[in-house]
């Protein structure tokens, strides 16, 4: 069967170019005659990789030097746990902004292991239609930090401009728009991102955190989790995931080969412009819930008319070779992922289906 | 470049045919239009590669009923937490047999969390050059459980019989020997593995756990870490790393087709005889520390008589293909390591090299 255009939430689409060096090499890479898979985590092939994929974050992201890249496992799901246990002292507090189900998962985690509270967040039965504005936010200035997500896969909505929080470090679970374009790491903290939805496969994690926070991250815990464990070791404290980490650097390339993340963001900002033009041009049958300013460029969440009109609109795509379109079952309507690795043609081929629809 | 003989200590070598499966599936998986990276996890193909997954362990090891298997990330270095996180409780003690270097950090990883006490060791300063008897064993008949490492990948030592600990849960990390043969899984109370020695790529492991233990587990830890998060969800909870997943399921259903682990076991036993014979024979120039009731079936560790010779012999058999065979570096001396994924014809072009040395 041809490739089908891949709306997915993630796992999701990956670029076609990475996905075809993958598959060449995946008997013997670069003459070897191992795969990555085969490779020592300790051996010179593999490192190069792993090196490759850590200086391509760096170079792609401008992260300053005083900042640690760390590539973990157990997704954003494990930083939930991970970043509090790191980074909130006993006698300390941090702050959770609410905008979506992640952030709320993240919040429950946090509680668990100290003391979390809610310094933001929008209407929950109106869907999290927006992003809260600056002056909504109570932030409190001797937090151990302050917690957002930057994008929410589920309700489609995203922060285009991040919170000021002062003093207190910014982090962000970035997962569904990291290097979607270029920001000011600087502005962060900690910023992490499991790697399946906008960089590369599922089973891994991408960590960016201020060295002066893992210095003083909690020595109490359990080595594993500690930061400064995978920091002292450039993540080779244990074996990591080789084969994610070389797909991975092989998406970074794919970015760095389309000109950085200047022209990534380009792109992304066009496919957006295509898919939400086209359904705010159809307000006759589709409807885009969240506010304007709050638009997600990466989860396109809109509702059809009537239950009716939906199956109908699904089926027709369906058959156009479009898959990945049914919203999350806790929001229902439809969804369209159009992350980094999905090709404008893609969302082009979309935008139609959404603008001729029962014309 | 030719396939090489791979010996490997982990990541290491896997089947041929699970390779050429993942390559030629690697853009289109079943003809669906998508690599299996790019699929859902919680779509209907990724689910059946996951269930797949699930039910070939459950087959090959004959798992009972009464125990989840689980498909978790973090290697086994992230169970050495997660095992007393959630199975030592305050006011318990946790028993631990040491044998080399990773029981050693299993142990050291626990007393970050609770009691641990030493059961027993062998000779540290002789290399762990061999498995404690059961009457050295100074086990505590109220431990929360009793943890084992079945094989040492660096000392080349491993279990035969394993220690009788009565009614307490004998919890082993098999990672560089899980699957080598069929097991009595009833014996144990949990079984972890990192995949990439036995099973599959680096990314993924396996946990084999009683129910009742996962249901006694402490719930005053992140729900990210309870295993009872996994097991309520199959182990879909979160993102799983799905392609590590995938290749898993390759590499086992090439563990059936060659008729299971009573097969498997054949096999890994001709090779371990193949090559511990020739270096016997050639004790004028070699020699296996390990103690011989002790000697590991999956990694052979042996000294050449002077480091020259050494030199030599390894620049020898890398001219003839075969690579990874340099011992751990806190060992020194070779190691090969001939896990289920090694064909015999490595092993016999191995043996053949150590019985030719210098003659």
């Amino acid at each position: 069967m041809a490739r089908v255009f891949n709306f997915n939430a993630g796992p999701a689409a990956l670029p076609l170019a990475a996905l075809e060096r993958a598959q060449k090499e995946l008997l013997d890479l670069g003459g070897t005659g191992m795969s990555v898979m085969e490779h020592s985590h300790r051996g010179k092939a593999y490192e190069a990789v792993h090196n490759e994929a850590i200086s391509l974050t760096r170079e792609l992201l401008a992260v300053p030097e005083n900042y640690d890249i760390l590539l973990l496992q157990g997704g954003a799901s494990q930083q939930f746990a991970v970043i509090p246990m790191n980074l909130l002292p006993q006698g300390k507090s941090a702050d959770y902004i609410l905008t979506g189900s992640w952030s709320q998962k993240a919040y429950k985690e946090a509680k668990t292991i100290g003391t979390a509270r809610v310094a933001g967040t929008t209407e929950k039965d109106k869907k999290f239609a927006r992003i809260p504005k600056q002056s909504e936010l109570e932030l409190d200035a001797n937090a151990a930090y302050a917690h957002i997500t930057s994008n929410n896969t589920i309700f489609g909505s995203q922060w285009h401009e991040f919170p000021n929080v002062g003093s207190v470090p910014l982090v962000a679970d970035m997962s569904s728009d990291i290097m979607w374009r270029p920001i000011d790491v600087s502005k962060f903290g900690l910023i992490y991102a499991g790697a399946q939805k906008n960089l590369g496969p599922s089973g891994v994690v991408l960590v960016i955190v201020r060295k002066d926070l893992v210095a003083a991250g909690r020595q109490d815990i359990p080595v594993i989790f500690q930061y400064r464990t995978h920091s002292e070791n450039n993540s080779l404290y244990n074996t990591p995931p080789t084969f994610g980490v070389y797909v991975l650097r092989n998406v970074l390339d794919e970015f760095k080969k389309l000109g950085g993340l200047a022209a990534v963001e380009k792109i992304n900002r066009e496919k957006a412009k295509l898919l939400y033009d086209a359904i705010d041009e159809r307000s006759d049958v589709f409807s885009a819930p969240v506010e304007r300013e709050s638009r997600s460029t990466m989860n396109v969440v809109w509702t059809v008319k009537t239950p009716e009109l939906e199956a109908e609109f699904i089926s027709e795509v369906q058959k156009k070779g479009m898959v990945g379109l049914k919203g999350h079952r806790s929001v229902g309507g439809l969804r369209a992922s159009i992350y980094n690795a999905v090709p404008v043609e893609a969302v082009k081929a979309l935008a139609d289906a959404v603008r001729g629809f029962k014309k």
